[in-house]
């Protein structure tokens, strides 16, 4: 039952969007045609032009499967800094003794994405984080009731205070740092933006918001990042966890917001079921911001990337993985068949060449119809008429409804079909 | 490197959040401490008053690897209707005989849920569905200006009087009607907008709207929903795909703007890589609506379900899935593990005996703190003072720093470490 690929009348594959060599100009118009209705455009949006901090080093190796040895973890960050992303980070020189040296051993590789550590807001992680030569530390600390009750038991005046003794230290040092509070959405606000108004006086690069436990919504996340852009003037970086599916739409709600900074891992592995995903944030940001995204990435070298670190943490990439899931560009029903055959954005918002991906039409089935059957035929190298290719369809939507059919014997039926079309 | 479960010191089981007995009133609190920031209320909002629609049976049929059998087709609206979905969506009788035999079928069932099927907008199909015996048929046709041109051709007065003539039709023979546009997020908006007001008018029960590939954003989502609540009376359905890994913050933005009714199918299965998966939509939905969601649909049957569909269409349950993931509950780093063991609310939004699943300390890592070994220590019935908790940390995570340990090597590492506390 495995699909096939789709190709037009001439054995060329009719997966392009833009391959009938148009120009850029009609290339837009017909972008614009597709997707007629934009967000309505914000002045505060950086849709099209944020940055990515690629955390599966760091929150990825806290996923229940994870163990990357030095080798693996050299291997990923390569091909991360290769498809492009902006930093890197990795998990605290503080965790264990390997975990310093793995650090001490990427930074040394020169690679173009920045190198970050991830760190508990205290000056003896901050001085050992420094001292592996990364380019920036992140910091974090729990600011909501709960954390703050059951985990470090520190006040906000507390925090504040120690805050800003750790920022000045890593500045002195000509790193750069990020401040975030954990667990942001369930914080006191004005304890919030008490903190990150006091960050960023004291020349914090980036000021931190995560969902550290996956349970902000959209419209929430879009409320708290557009009051923290008019309190401060830094960057703002976001983290979101998957527990409510609502990661990937939560990073897009907090760049619309302002954001300029989003955390990934690839196949979103981190904590519990994860963050946003590499892939499932490019997806998304390639519908809006098609040029930015096709610009900054190597997107075909996802699919390369994602199977690197399935492999390393034993997974299967999910069936329902955008992009690069096993049946992302399938089509199978018959209506969905006749337009994609005829014009492929009646049905596909992303362009699967884009990613180096190839779209499939399923045509055994008995939700097929006719179209899809003429172009296997086609492909097939066979020739009847569309009475003739109706008459076959009907027959295998018959034995299809009956069992499920392989490709394989859906093309013998074809066959000898044909066949018996000759010798009449 | 399987997790292991937790239990406290007595053996008992310290899953469950509200496990100690609490009235109602104590419980409330605890929730309103751990989510102290809800979305700001809307007067339009459902998300405390929504219905299923679930078309594992008719969209799921459209899933790459679906083939669905009568007596398949059986086991799943019978445990469908027992976990309490108000309505059960199948494919087209129109779609091939079996499809029209099962419909027949499934209908003579009696079951508690609603059946739907979903057809095409014109007569022949409209009263092929009514004499299967339905209780309600929902009615499809492509709006958008890329469907009107390469799917079936028809301008928008033909397509409202086609509506209408259905409609009517439908409404006559005593049976609910549902009409959507497909592609709506594609569609002109005044288009959009004077269809549906049409067909509120001649009574239809309800409109669907239908982000059929996967573009929409949930900002985009809840304008236009706001909008189209302010045109017409009837319910509105909203139907979300996941090509940009939206379609569970779609459906919730949908109902925060008045929409009644979310389109599901188990695991999300569908075209491409599917809709609104129904285990992540109540994933999404019981952290703001706790009492709605456990009063209603029966969560404990969700893993049972979703294992059923899996195996019919021959997938696994993605890692990272909402709830059923395998590590949706397990916490691995060390502040984690520390935090969570005082107060599971801490790092977890959403509590897993709700939906019959277990919480998992994941203790044999690098990440580990001594806070998990310690917790592990007294599931084994040993005794230590923390002191020596530590100093046997220390060891697992140098160990564990070399190679991935597996829960039986960490356990014996304990073992060996407390049988030389006694010989001391």
């Amino acid at each position: 039952m495995c699909p096939q690929p789709v190709t037009n009348g001439n054995g060329h594959s009719a997966q392009n969007h833009n391959s009938n060599g148009n120009g850029n100009g009609q290339l837009n118009e017909r972008r614009a045609a597709a997707m007629p209705y934009q967000s309505v455009g914000d002045f505060l949006s950086n849709t099209d032009k944020f940055q990515i901090i690629e955390s599966t080093l760091r929150e990825g190796e806290q996923f229940a499967n994870a163990f990357f040895d030095t080798e693996t973890k050299i291997k990923i960050a390569i091909a991360l800094s290769d498809f492009g992303v902006e930093y890197i980070e990795l998990t605290s020189p503080a965790a264990s003794p390997q975990s310093r040296d793995d650090l001490i051993a990427i930074c040394k590789l020169g690679l173009k994405s920045k190198i970050l550590t991830h760190v508990r807001c205290n000056m003896e992680d901050a001085r050992m984080a420094v001292e592996c030569g990364v380019d920036g530390v992140d910091v974090v600390i729990g600011t909501s009731h709960l954390l703050r009750t059951h985990s470090h038991g520190k006040d906000m005046a507390t925090i504040t205070e120690s805050a800003i003794e750790v920022i000045n230290y890593i500045k002195s040092q000509g790193v750069e740092v990020r401040f975030s509070s954990e667990d942001s959405f369930r914080s006191d606000l004005v304890d919030l933006l008490s903190l990150y108004k006091a960050v960023d006086r004291v020349g914090v690069n980036r000021v931190g918001v995560a969902d550290t436990v996956g349970c902000a919504t959209p419209r929430q996340v879009y409320d708290l990042v557009r009051t923290l852009r008019g309190v401060v003037s830094c960057d703002i970086e976001t983290h979101f966890h998957n527990d409510t599916g609502c990661a990937i739409a939560n990073a897009h709600a907090a760049l619309e917001a302002g954001a300029t900074h989003i955390d990934t891992s690839v196949l979103g592995i981190g904590e519990r079921n994860g963050i946003t995903p590499l892939g499932g944030l490019l997806a998304r940001m390639i519908v809006g911001s098609h040029d930015y995204v096709t610009s900054r990435y190597k997107l075909h070298k996802l699919k390369e990337i994602e199977d690197l670190v399935a492999e390393s943490v034993q997974i299967n990439v999910p069936f329902n993985n955008p992009i690069t899931g096993f049946c992302a560009f399938t089509h199978k029903a018959g209506i969905h068949a006749k337009a994609i055959l005829n014009e492929p954005s009646t049905y596909e918002i992303i362009n699967p060449a884009d990613f180096g991906m190839s779209r499939y039409i399923h045509f055994a089935s008995r939700l097929t119809g006719w179209n899809a059957i003429k172009s296997r035929v086609e492909q097939l190298g066979l020739h009847m008429t569309d009475d003739q290719v109706k008459s076959l369809t009907s027959k295998i939507k018959a034995m299809a409804d009956i069992r499920p059919l392989a490709i394989d014997d859906t093309d013998s039926i074809i066959r000898s079909f044909h066949l018996d079309l000759q010798e009449e």
